[in-house]
């Protein structure tokens, strides 16, 4: 039978909640039974009883037709065992792993699962940022607590897949704009890419060159926002010349770096996407002959464990990323034991941490 | 009842195989059932059935007589769907996570898995090198299909309660001498120590210092073996005053370069016990106002992704990390399967990869 909770979601009007799976549809009396879906549909109950536990032995057409049933009813399954939080494991899913950044949400997620005492799973979506079909078979068949997405969104019918079995999930660091009521936590971007370029124009800098995350990212283009934002406050206008594009690892940064010191007006400093970026402008700036931050500066994104350790010491925007994973599992944790949490949509702090990468330009000194 | 089994564990004349649960046992007659196990013991069936299922409705002093009689009898259950290789989970436990080392085994580990359709369930032990009974009550309590343990081992007693079960394990770059009948795969780090120095012996260096890894890991005495070998090869004596020690990441690495190049007889040349302390040299030796390699030439361990990124990009012997990590991955799903491998203690081999952070002392010019 559905399960009609009590709880509702906060940050939420809408009464579907996908990632909050367990906490919504009120009113029950047009909450159907298997039976109900079964009859609809025009298959067996058992045979509904397999597409919700994701078995692999019910024909695809039969499987979609209940699964737009399910869907159709908005149909939510108590879930077996859900007062067992241990007995369950939680999936944490990747778009691509790969950098110390992943580490950091890795290690986040398994200190926090570790004392709730839940198995982290870990998966990789090879680089694209919608599970497949078949992660989502697999996922369903096992079934997790709930799933964790790094960077990632599910598709409307997948996440009314994971609604109907009852398993909630949250994006960490959504790579768009979800529908309000998909859970997230992320950081607050806008204010960092601000806070890193007012820096360089409290310093003096003039020319201000940025290299950007993956243009179809949220916090890339919230990033740039917030640089081009400091911009205008220091009366400086935006030149598209000095903005360059690629993904957050270091090459992108070598590259952007090497094109923009080598423009005939080039710039005194550089605001990287992540400090993965920056280790590429470093690199690049090096090689050209020039000193940082003599002749250049950098201002990276992140705060990653090496970011101390470069030299010069890297002046970077610090992202919570531990905390960050550490509180989506949290929610997560809270929304699969059928306790709403507070907030559902969390943007923690950014903070700027200066080092040796910044100083005056030479032109002011 | 238990199971014996045809296979045999290649590479073991011993009859009992903790890292190869399903394969050993020769003989039948002597192989206990549950039932005699409790009669030995004083229980009821079903509680031995708990304490092999991981229940903790067991009391502890009754749990340990009972642990204590399988253990003796060396008893091997037959695990219900071992044939459905897709169904368990392999865990995959770290003694710590962070580094970007850890972040290649879990790739390498991640992608093979992803092909054999088996989930990957990530934990850390804290720092430690040696599970502890709470980890190993919860992996029994689920269980998994197997164990890869990084730069750990288990006791005796852990191993045969794993081997109880038909849990089989192999370790991952093993932390010291394991029982030969342990399944491991490593790299061949005298190999990688030796092909290091003689690249800056024949470089012209006399003066060459190393910094190792922990003094108790395996791997840490095997690479300064062989430096101590391609010293003696180039006719240089030895001079523990140029040898530090400490962990693998960055700080020790900055912390010995600090130390060893403001030494009255300072080196020309440093061998670094990984990548991640190479680039604390790095930036030890940019500190003290030195050029890399005009001054210093440095020699990491590793190749992490990173290594190519660094200016100058360090010249470093290459471990091939994720094939390490697939390789640790198919023997313990073949071992899961009942199908022993035909190799169980492997090592891979290790490669100079020369890039810009090496070349000949300046008194050789």
């Amino acid at each position: 039978m559905a399960t009609p909770t009590t709880g509702s979601t906060p940050g939420s009007a809408r009464s579907s909640t996908p990632g909050s799976a367990r906490s919504s549809t009120s009113g029950t009396t047009s909450a159907p039974t298997i039976a109900q879906i079964a009859r609809e549909v025009g298959v067996s109950v058992p045979t509904v009883s397999k597409v919700l536990n994701g078995r692999s032995d019910v024909a695809p057409a039969t499987r979609s037709r209940v699964e737009e049933a399910l869907e159709r009813h908005q149909y939510r399954r108590r879930r077996p065992g859900t007062k067992h939080a241990g007995a369950g494991a939680v999936d944490l899913v990747f778009h691509q792993l790969g950098s110390p950044w992943a580490m950091e949400i890795i290690q986040g997620v398994e200190a926090t699962l570790c004392e709730a005492r839940t198995s982290l799973v870990l998966s990789e979506l090879g680089g694209e940022h919608r599970p497949t079909r078949a992660w989502l078979d697999a996922t369903l068949a096992r079934p997790p607590l709930g799933v964790l997405l790094v960077a990632s969104r599910l598709t409307d019918t997948q996440q009314h897949q994971l609604a109907s079995r009852s398993i909630p999930f949250v994006v960490i660091d959504t790579d768009g704009e979800p529908p309000p009521d998909v859970p997230t936590v992320g950081s607050d971007n806008w204010t960092g890419g601000l806070a890193a370029t007012r820096h360089l124009v409290e310093l003096g800098h003039r020319r201000i060159a940025a290299i950007s995350g993956p243009a179809d990212m949220l916090c890339s283009r919230a990033r740039i926002d917030g640089y081009r934002s400091a911009l205008e406050a220091g009366g400086i206008a935006f030149d598209p010349a000095l903005v360059d594009a690629g993904n957050f690892y270091v090459e992108p940064g070598y590259l952007a770096a090497r094109r923009q010191l080598t423009l005939p007006d080039p710039p005194t400093a550089i605001f990287a996407g992540s400090d993965m970026q920056a280790f590429g402008v470093l690199k690049a700036v090096q090689e050209l002959g020039l000193r940082v931050p003599d002749d250049v500066s950098i201002v990276g994104y992140d705060d990653l464990p090496l970011a101390q350790w470069t030299a010069p010491a890297l002046t970077t925007v610090r992202q919570p990323l531990r905390e960050m994973a550490s509180a989506a599992t949290r929610m997560l944790l809270a929304l699969a034991a059928g306790t709403p949490p507070a907030m559902t949509r969390v943007n923690l702090g950014t903070d700027l941490i200066v080092r040796e990468s910044t100083a005056p330009p030479r032109t002011a000194r």
